[in-house]
C-alpha cells in the first residue's frame, strides 16, 4: 500500500509502499555524512524510493541530483516524491541497471556518489519471498563489487564515494574501493548503543585520492536509558526535548 | 636503564630498558586476544622485550612460543625476562630479521602467530633521535606487508594471525591480509572512552579462512570519570577497586 510519510526535515514529503523497503536510519546517517561534500552534480546509487537523494536535496545546495534505481516500482515512487515535493528539474530519477553507468552517463562527470546498496550477500542465505524486498536487501542485482566499480566510473578525479554498509563487509569494501581506486578516507561506526558492537559503517572514499584513512568519532543510536542520543537528534535535526 | 618490572600477573616480571620501547596497553590487548586460540606453538613476530610471548606463557597452556625481534638490545632483553622467569625451554627468544623467516623456520609450522608491529609508516615523518625506538616505532626494518607475508609463510592452514594496529591502517591490514591469503574473521576496535573515537584495532585473522568478518564489542579503556574501565579490569585480571 502507497503511503505519504512526513520527512519532518524542510517540510519534504516521502511516497513509500508498506509493503516494499521503507527507508531507515542509514539512509538518514548517509545523506548526513554526504551533505558535507560541495557538489554540482551528485548521484544515489541503488536509490530506492529515493530517499537520499531528497534529503540531499533539503541538506545541501547541490543543483543536480540523480537517483538510479533498478525497479521499476522504487523508481515510480521516487519520481512521484519528486513532485509531490516539486523538485522535478534538480532530482532526475532514472530506473536502470548500474551495470549500465557507462551507456547512461559520461565517465567522471559526478562529485558525489552515494549509495545504500543491499546488504545480503546472495548466498543460500534465506530471502524473502516478496521480490521487490528480496532486490532491496540482497546482492541479486548488484553485488558490492557492481556499485563500486561503478562509483569509480562516475567520479571525477578527487570525487567522493559515500557508502553506507554492515561493518562485516568492511574488508570486502576496503578491498573493492581500493582495487578500483577509491581510496577510504574516512570510516565512522555506528552502534546501537555504547555498550554494543557496531550495525552499521559509513565510508568515505576518494576517486584518485592518496592512502590516508581517519576514524570518525563513533555514532550512538540510543542512550543507557533507550532514547535517542544527542547526536542523532542533532543529525535529525530535531530539538532537544524540552 | 635496565630494570625489572613486575607484571602483576601470575609473578611474571619483564626486564625493560627505560631509554627504550617500553610495553603499553596494546601488547596486554593482543595477549587477551590471543589467549583464547589453542596453540602448540606460538609465534610473536616483532616481539620487542618480549612481553606478548611473556603473557601468553601466563595465559595460554602453548607448550612453545617464539619471539622473534631484529634488535639486538630488544632481544637480549626479553632473554634476561625469560630467564628470570624460568622460562627457559618453553619461551625462545630469536634474533632475526622476520623478512628471513624461510632460512629460520617451516613453512606451515605454526598454530597461531601474534604481532605488535611498527605503527608509523616510514615516509617523512618525524623520527625519534634514539634508534631503537625508531625502529621500534616506524616501519624501517619491515613493513606491514613483510609483517602479513612472513605471518602467511608461518602459519598451517587455519592457524591465527593476532595483530594490534592503528585504525587508520585498517584498509592497508584488510587489503595485505587477503592478498597473502589470512582471511580477516574478528575485528574489535579500542577507544580511550566511549565518547573519542577509536585509536587501537585488534584483528584475528585465518590463513586460508572463509570470508566471514564478525565485529566484536567495543573496548573503552577510559569511564567518563577517568578510571579503568571494568572491561580492562577483566582483561588485566585485576580485582576491581574495593
Amino acid at each position: 500500500m502507497r503511503r505519504i510519510d512526513d520527512l519532518q526535515y524542510k517540510g519534504l514529503k516521502i511516497v513509500q509502499d508498506s509493503d516494499g523497503f521503507c527507508f531507515g536510519v542509514d539512509a538518514v546517517l548517509l545523506a548526513n555524512m554526504a551533505k558535507k561534500a560541495r557538489s554540482l552534480k551528485t548521484i544515489d546509487l541503488c536509490s530506492g524510493n529515493g530517499i537520499v537523494a531528497l534529503l540531499l536535496s533539503g541538506k545541501t545546495d547541490t543543483p543536480k541530483i540523480y537517483a538510479l534505481e533498478l525497479q521499476k516500482e522504487a523508481a515510480s515512487l521516487a519520481k512521484q516524491s519528486v513532485e509531490l515535493n516539486g523538485l522535478e528539474g534538480r532530482i532526475d530519477v532514472i530506473c536502470d541497471d548500474l551495470k549500465n553507468v557507462e551507456n547512461i552517463f559520461e565517465r567522471g562527470s559526478f562529485d558525489v556518489v552515494t549509495c545504500n546498496p543491499p546488504y545480503v550477500k546472495n548466498t543460500c542465505a534465506i530471502t524473502n519471498d516478496n521480490d521487490a524486498l528480496r532486490l532491496a536487501r540482497h546482492e541479486i542485482a548488484c553485488t558490492l563489487e557492481d556499485v563500486i566499480k561503478a562509483a569509480a566510473y562516475l567520479l571525477k578525479p578527487g570525487g567522493k564515494l559515500f557508502m553506507v554498509h554492515r561493518p562485516e563487509r568492511l574488508c570486502d569494501i576496503f578491498c573493492a574501493m581500493r582495487e578500483h581506486k577509491i581510496e577510504p578516507k574516512y570510516m565512522q561506526m555506528v552502534h546501537p548503543c555504547a555498550s554494543k558492537k557496531p550495525n552499521i559503517v559509513l565510508v568515505e572514499g576518494a576517486y584518485m585520492g592518496g592512502r590516508e584513512l581517519k576514524m570518525l568519532e563513533p555514532i550512538y543510536v540510543y542512550d543507557e536509558n533507550g532514547n535517542y542520543t544527542k547526536q542523532i537528534d542533532e543529525i535529525y535535526e530535531r530539538g532537544c526535548e524540552a
